[in-house]
């Protein structure tokens, strides 16, 4: 066996050249986007499990805020277990699944298609069932991944339907480019940071993270990562919310990992963060506008557009997670039960 | 100062009456759900935060499931942040909203008001700033709440929206019939079943909740419970994700709170279970199909129909939280910096 998170950590390092490779398809996204588009789609559904949750809810924003459609996060449950016939006549399907192997959301993708959506399959398995049952298919193109949490593939998902939305609305994919080299950059230039974070927090058992926009779904997909490799009590909460009720359970023993980058989410964290760093928490600010937040430790990245930040924003987290949980003495590579398929329907 | 936690002791053991306020109005909720449903929406946005976030969810699986359409829950910064302007004709937009004031809500309402959408506010406060932009308020009508934590405000939620969405259906809230008193005797037989639990997790600092279809609700709810009150690390996955990451973190410090109740979301649940339990977890099945499922102990609840079963599964977890948090020597009364509105835009 190899040593503890020898393939998490692998798999943290190679992104840069993930995202180069994403980067050189353009082109063939860019194909499968203007289809969509040629629908005129009414509203979107994003159906996904785990880590593709995320990144489906990353592109949630996108879809909403730079095409200027409604759109929704699938429970595939009220297909799969309660046998839900919705119409779906002029809604845009994307199933986003690294695996392409979830009963549930082929079951949900093939109902959703004979309902009249147009579907769309995101996947890293070009090869899978999912990729059997919906109209198209994109490939996510991160190669294999060994490690059981996810890391590129999560990021290559994210950079994927960046590129998929922007070619949707006719760009050029401009903000996205050079995201490899910036990507390698972070990496090198954030492992200070992570490492003093990592002292921090290796004696804490709870960590609240938080963003606004479309840092949520770096700060849920942080969430997942600290609680499934790092053995942690790790919630992720809206800004919005955070003052509302979850604040309370903020206290010396929290952790608290904002997600702010330059642009109108990470400045509506401004005053949440004011307040929660008041109130004496200990306070992680990482993200492009990290160096202007109140907080009391910072992990600062390149600016870039925010729509693209959260493609950048996990990178330092995925390696807070694989360095805290080899601190509390764990192997991220072999967590306790953790499958890469979800298997239920 | 009153003694601690009396507030929100005395908010849950007013459930039953409140339930029976609620039902006493439902020709009244009934003549708002038959105007909606004679608009013929094509799908439907749910707007809200905290507790009220969790309503929604729950009225996204009746929505789906009962009338069969499609269903998303809203971000309101993609209006209040980045002011996109979705063309909203033909959806159904319902706020949830206990106390009608966050501004980013009333702003998210108001934009979609503008752009075609047919607004429902459901509140608590019906001369609030969120009814005066919703074209139609339905009041919640749980009185007053001044605990913190929301309990019955929560629950009154989902037997309003119970309501109208049966009554959309043509329905005669059969199913919610004689709630008012299986809240009272829910209350009265899970009392020591609640105290048990009170032992067994007084002394850990992680919760995992779990459910499927109309039940993931409750479990996001007793989660946010848990960690508002009594300073847990509590999280919530679907059944369908847990076993896809989220069960690394679960081990022999970790408590699992099951919400299983007779229907097909809680015997999805029972496969889950089973591995969870095998696994040495200590889980704890809440729910009318708690007796038949693979638990270290149970809490059951009175059989009903599974699409009202979340509005009796709170009770006994929301005493699960006040108690705890007691027993940890905490206030829920007094939390930490918990503001009843949520002020962010």
């Amino acid at each position: 066996m190899s040593e503890a998170g020898t393939r998490m950590s692998a798999e943290i390092a190679e992104q840069p050249a993930v995202f180069d490779a994403v980067l050189a398809r353009r082109a063939e996204l860019a194909e499968v986007a203007e289809l969509a588009a040629a629908h005129r789609p009414r509203f979107a559904l994003l159906a996904a499990r785990g880590s593709s949750d995320h990144a489906a809810l990353y592109a949630k924003y996108l879809i909403e805020v730079l095409l200027e459609l409604p759109t929704g996060l699938v429970s595939p449950s009220t297909t799969t277990l309660y046998g839900a016939q919705p119409d779906l006549t002029g809604a845009l399907y994307v199933t986003v699944s690294q695996s392409g192997g979830s009963p549930d959301l082929v079951e949900a993708t093939k109902a959703a298609r004979g309902r009249g959506a147009l579907t769309v399959a995101v996947t890293n398995t070009p090869g899978s069932a999912l990729s059997a049952v919906a109209e198209h298919t994109v490939a996510i193109g991160a190669g294999e991944e060994l490690a059981v949490a996810a890391t590129k593939t999560y990021t290559a998902t994210l950079l994927t339907l960046y590129l998929l939305v922007d070619a949707a609305r006719g760009g050029s994919g401009e903000h996205a480019a050079g995201l490899g080299e910036l990507a390698a950059s972070t990496l090198a230039d954030t492992a200070a940071g992570v490492a003093a974070a990592v002292e921090r927090y290796r004696e804490i058992d709870r960590v609240v993270t938080t963003g606004r926009g479309y840092s949520s779904a770096s700060a849920a997909e942080a969430a997942l990562k600290l609680a499934e490799t790092s053995y942690l009590g790790a919630r992720s909460y809206s800004g919005a919310d955070l003052l509302h009720g979850p604040v309370a359970a903020v206290d010396e023993s929290t952790g608290v990992v904002a997600v702010t980058s330059r642009g109108r989410g990470g400045e509506a964290m401004r005053d949440v963060l004011a307040a929660v760093h008041e109130r004496g928490a200990d306070v992680l600010a990482v993200g492009s506008a990290a160096e202007d937040m109140p907080a009391s430790r910072r992990i600062v990245l390149p600016d870039t557009a925010e729509e693209v930040a959260p493609i950048l924003e996990i990178l330092p987290l995925q390696r807070l997670a694989l360095e805290l949980a080899l601190a509390r003495g764990g192997d991220p590579d072999q967590p306790r039960g953790l499958s890469k398929v979800t298997r239920t329907r």
